[in-house]
């Protein structure tokens, strides 16, 4: 491994490639993988765990949508929480976690690690707005069934941020996932408005399934990308036992564990036996932090293929 | 801290006080606090995330509900999964996490760490008569929007097995919330069902929280412990905006760590913040493996309350 | 797995047999590789990293050196100074992890985790006396050189306190091996001792390896049993490289993971490729904190052993 | 956070410093605080644990010297090892981390996570050699009592690989500590040397401390860069109770957590406790893989300051 002044970051890739399965290594095979996929035009599914919108990966997320680099998002509610936070006008305030949280409750500011946001800002900047939206889509939909993903495609369509992730999934109809919606601020404003207004609001916890097989059976070839773990590592993987195809390529970058057995830390060889992963597949785990690795990630296969 | 032959937990617990916050001295506050929270006659509500089922605990949460020792479960749904998955006749197996999961995928062997499981037996054990057990459901309902808990209990109804946790969640009346349930097998074979059979089968994500406030909100004292992080940590804390009341007491065991952002690996302290925790609350964290800790702590407990 | 009131240790541990090779099962297969060594009359070391006597080791240690349940302790320099501390007259205080360190500073209170010492008892009850025993040791020897085993063993033999672990280590002629003593206080010390007297004590580096050579060599089997990694776990695990025999038996309890490629995290296979742990070796790695497991696997050996 | 292709290092760190504290924010905060380190001429201190040489850092800790950006550093034993292990013409060759390791130990290849090493290598390009060099500084200093750092000072002087961490060393009259080196290869040679040659071969344990403290003494400003933990950082750490300087700046990059209560995982902020690090110091620990982080600290930091 070498450095120097104002290397790029794929330049810092190639030099990584010298490590052994290290970090760096690792890291350097997570772009081989990524661009791999994109040459041969593989279905990419992006899972996204952990508060990466807090951490700031919002930008980074459109761009992916925007040049198409991935096809596919498999979210957590609170991600999709925090972008629409932005999208209504709220923020995310960097401050400490050096800190005694009974005086920030007591001053009424709610912290994520060391990002503040107060929580005058969150009901005025998500929890009101998103009822608004849910009493159009209640007019709208007259309690007809809603699978999450259309739930979630209506909730952007109303979002008029062109920062926001959901604004560009609906602009570049761009399908995302949220498949336990009802575990975040959107179900709890959802049960918030039945409560107040007594409309229904039916989303259908099943219903996804049938509109994730579409976009995945007809792939020439399918990979994921998955930061974090949790909900939507097992939606992905578990989908391969109904769309009949395990995955191609797969990358998983987290700081979990095997030996506890939870399925956030199983590493991408165990999911070969259950057919999740093919047994030919490209696949790599990054054991380090996705705020560091995604975006390193991102920008050496942008640099790679020459995308601006 | 002392050790000697033959003596019992909750002697080894007492010894542990005598430690500093490390391990052991966080073990044995999370024993102290349990048996506040059972002496004060707090509402309990255990989250179980991870694969739990798979690695030995199905009898423990069979005790609890059988002793009155926890009042509500949030499960992921994998967990009551491998509970169906024995109460319709199958097993999981002991095997090794050092193997070529090439070969166990020739094989048609499913693992998850070390333990194995015949593809054979899943889909003969748990996928076809959960088949049969929605055929039952959707007669029944017959398109009836069902809350995910309610589900959960007309799974419960079918089940036989005297050993499993949805029978006796079932027979002792006690509340079982899945609220990622469509992220499971459960989920899989609703779409399998509903495409097969073209049945409706209609279960609402929104809907748990309404019956979750209720069993919440009229307690004298509320009290979370925390088995992993995931959905059910989430929803549990969540809940905390609507019902009105920060939780009185929190036992968190995790490996988890706080750096990295996500809620999994989030302190108690953090959760102060958000007003999901009592700013009084007596909490702890304890960093260890669950398959050990929490079978400790009950055994303690149940030995200072004599509990048979 | 079951559990119930009153359960001693070692019914508790039966019960972890029943689990996979998550945290409960390798706990119970390191109680039975412990029990196997003890059976086979094998030559067992025990590795002593991390802040273990801060953290209430301290008794548990004199019990293996009392009751022979371990033969030689490779320990970090750290430990055997807070042995000395207390056995000096000094203590460990139980304080908080959530405190302002920089209020703590102006008050000088040194902080282990949570644990507390306050600089002037370290003070008067390490680096005063120590000093007094290094005049003893230097007017002794004038100049000899002394391993590194040979000047803890005098520094033991000054020490009056019978709960002590050095002084228990003298009273039953109990080898203890500190490689990296420069590394701690009483490197610091040395150097103090030195600067002030201009007094020769010559430590040589290199001397211990003769000396623990010697006591393995003739041993019919040879156990380790590892707690923490560190310079205790290189020590004794490239010591194979010359008593040229691979260690029969291994348990290794450790929070650090294989992939940043360190030797504290490594597994005990990779140990096998170096021939520093036999290839059919009894062996296992609890994934877990040692404060917690490190005593239950005591307990629950003295239990089958029935030692009292 | 935003990315684009053909970024340089130094670009992207500037893009994190708009994330939190996760990850990504405290990899900037480090750049920030290297920076700084240098811009106030602080005399900069590397500790180097972990199987950095095997993973690929030898190039760049070549660099680090040559370029004058540290001025010591504090090695484990084990990464001086693999420095003259390639020096004499040795090598470190990319293999898998899935393997069997009984099948390499027959096959008689050593293994370090994925990167492997046949035994013979090891003989005939450190062992052998090493005892030759030992030869020539015994006889030239006929049991005189070396220091070890003057003793690893004698080992660089007869090294000839220009590509060599050692070599540069010696070149550029840049002081290495190696305070455990008896926890290494260079130890067993030892003992080997002595075994066989009845030769004298005297290096005093504690007499580092002088030459520590005559470097650290007198600079203006003093500052740690930490790769993981162990022996180097207490070495480091613990000397300032005898320089009487808390360090002025601290970086950490570490995958170690706290709760365990070990020096390894222990934060900054604890070493304010004890007067280790200045209440006021600009300090973060990075909580990643150093294979991955350190190499973009010191490429950022090297474009900032324009240094080719």
């Amino acid at each position: 491994m070498d450095i120097r002044s104002e290397m790029t970051i794929n330049e810092m890739i190639q030099e990584f490639t010298k490590s052994g399965c290290f970090g760096a290594g690792r890291l350097a095979t997570a772009v081989d993988i990524y661009q791999k996929m994109l040459d041969e035009k593989a279905t990419i599914i992006l899972g996204l765990a952990g508060a990466m919108i807090p951490a700031g990966f919002r930008k980074i997320i459109v761009t992916l949508i925007q040049k198409k680099l991935v096809d596919i998002i498999v979210s957590t509610g609170a991600n999709m929480v925090h972008d629409a936070l932005e999208a209504f006008g709220g923020a995310h305030y960097k401050g400490t976690w050096l800190i005694d949280d009974k005086s920030l409750h007591k001053n009424k500011v709610e912290r994520i690690y060391d990002i503040f946001i107060p929580e005058k800002l969150f009901i005025k900047k998500f929890d009101n707005p998103i009822l608004e939206v849910y009493q159009e889509i209640a007019s709208q939909f007259k309690g007809q069934v809603l699978s999450i993903k259309d739930f979630i495609w209506e909730v952007s369509k109303r979002i008029k941020d062109e920062t926001s992730i959901l604004y560009n999934a609906y602009k570049y109809q761009f399908p995302i996932f949220v498949p336990a919606i009802q575990d975040s601020c959107y179900g709890l404003q959802a049960w918030e408005f039945q409560h107040r207004t007594k409309n229904a609001l039916v989303v259908d916890a099943f219903k996804d399934m049938e509109d994730f097989i579409a976009l995945v059976a007809n792939s020439k070839k399918v990979g994921a990308i998955l930061i974090g773990g949790g909900v939507p590592k097992n939606f992905i993987f578990q989908a391969a036992f109904k769309t009949k195809r395990a995955y191609d390529y797969a990358i998983q970058i987290t700081m979990d564990r095997p030996e506890p057995g939870g399925l956030s830390g199983a590493t991408l060889e165990e999911a070969v036996s259950w057919g999740k992963v093919h047994e030919e597949a490209s696949r790599v785990t990054v054991y380090s932090d996705a705020t560091i690795c995604f975006p390193i990630i991102v920008a050496a296969v942008m640099e790679r293929l020459k995308i601006k």
